[in-house]
């Protein structure tokens, strides 16, 4: 199977520490690498994940706050010093790209490369990227200001070609992808011989879901529903259950609840307040309601298999 | 004596690296923090090099090329968030507030504290800043856009009371300030004794010059002459020449010449073309015109005695 791969460039939150950086990943789907979010030092956490700088072509924003999208600039102009020729995609907030304008103008003369930005409306659940395989839509999350998540899903797949039938029945090349696609096969002296005898299922659409920075927001549990791997943020533990609620942010317990309602398979847990110096009570908490939770950290590749 | 102290917070060039940051500088003196340039990632490592946010008051920015102040709004915003409520100064060309201001207006909201930005003419060599102990003055250099050096100076410094003469003669102690001012004492009786008998030297006045970005720039020399300690931009071995002189930067060779020439005590090189995986090279370039040459790098601390 093809990787589909989280990588875990940064998972603090606003104020950075020298345990976690400014929020950023990358999704990578097989030879495809999305970033999400983008905060300050996320360019040096890529160096450091060697992450190749040329296959990254899609970047998401989330929600405008600087620790998700500081590091663009930096990020911007580096690519056009490597001499990127490949057109870059941001999709974020309308609002970014005229906030980075006069900057771009100044910094990023002469880029060598063209720059779209697609606004996003935060607010609706729709499609805002679709390719031969995958699809990203957005997930409307609820914070201070407008914040949406990304769901990416693989496509439905390609049925296996059961060689040994294939040939048996002696089946012409030209014949064999509708066949992938559930087709029967009649044989030239008019027998039915049905799919399922000649194909086997395809290989499962994964998908992953990424939700930061959030209240704990129920409608996106139909959006994400058995999705295999959630991203949630969990910026505080219990006791700072107020405060949570007071920033427009989630607990461990929160977000482990929105996995279980949403019968994900994973789930991850990120953007840590600078408060805790050890993350692993949040992950206690989460797991108390959701076992299959797992720390994000600076580095970390989640795999879906 | 006071400290006085350079610390290496980043000494990379435009493409960060795994080994070095982008370029910024914190430079202790008594109980006082200037930083120079803030490039992308500045405040991470102040944490790492323990840096109190609290004392850095004044941000000295040398030209508006990225790898040198991408940092400023992710240290600006953190400087919000932590409650900060002394006002901070940044000298910097005038055009770097008007491309930061949209993004100050959006991400930095309710500051919390006042935010100067005072305009440099980069193409002047004046003095900038000054309080009762020292005095900070801009070193024009030579780069693609106007950029300018920062020369520290402390001011001269009081002559030191010898206890025991002062005691032999009962000086009262509202004379004392002006013999430290270098007056002489007359006793009651009408005797003059000269201040050398009653005081020893003041402490020498220490002086560093930073200057980065740049070709060799010898209309500096007059300026940091006898400089304690010297900062120069090394981009490039020599092998690189040329492509010194295409990008207005020095070769570590042209940097040691500049700080020989200027007579000053010590040398440190930095600001390291990406390219280069072993700085060794360009110090043993450097040494072998100028012996007593210092590597930058990350976390270093040089000090004045």
């Amino acid at each position: 199977m093809e990787p589909f791969e989280v990588h875990i460039l940064g998972c603090g939150s606003a104020l950075p520490t020298t345990r976690h950086n400014a929020t950023s990943q990358i999704v990578r789907i097989g030879n495809k690498q999305f970033m999400i979010d983008c905060g300050e030092g996320t360019q040096l956490q890529m160096r450091r994940s060697h992450i190749h700088f040329s296959f990254v072509n899609h970047i998401f924003i989330s929600h405008l706050h600087g620790d998700h999208c500081f590091g663009l600039i930096g990020l911007i102009s580096t690519f056009a010093l490597l001499g990127r020729k490949a057109p870059l995609h941001i999709y974020a907030d309308p609002l970014l790209q005229r906030l980075m304008q006069p900057q771009l103008d100044f910094f990023c003369k002469g880029l060598g490369y063209a720059l779209y930005f697609h606004p996003i409306d935060a607010t609706l659940h729709t499609t805002i990227y679709e390719d031969n395989s995958i699809t990203i839509e957005t997930l409307p999350l609820e914070h201070r200001l407008p914040c949406c998540g990304f769901l990416f899903k693989e496509k439905p797949k390609k049925r296996h070609l059961i060689g040994s039938m294939i040939e048996y029945y002696n089946i012409p090349i030209h014949l064999r992808a509708a066949l992938k696609e559930g087709a029967h096969y009649t044989t030239p002296d008019g027998t039915l011989v049905p799919n399922g005898r000649l194909t086997t299922a395809p290989d499962p659409s994964r998908s992953y879901a990424y939700c930061s920075d959030t209240l704990p927001c129920p409608s996106i549990i139909e959006h994400i529903h058995r999705a295999d791997l959630l991203y949630h943020e969990a910026t505080f533990a219990r006791t700072e259950h107020a405060r949570a609620r007071e920033t427009y942010h989630s607990t461990a317990r929160q977000a482990a609840q929105i996995a279980l309602d949403a019968e994900v398979k994973q789930l991850i847990i990120g953007h840590f307040s600078s408060r805790y110096k050890d993350d692993s009570l949040l992950l206690r908490e989460a797991q108390e309601i959701f076992p299959a939770t797992h720390l994000a950290d600076e580095g970390l590749i989640f795999d879906i298999k």
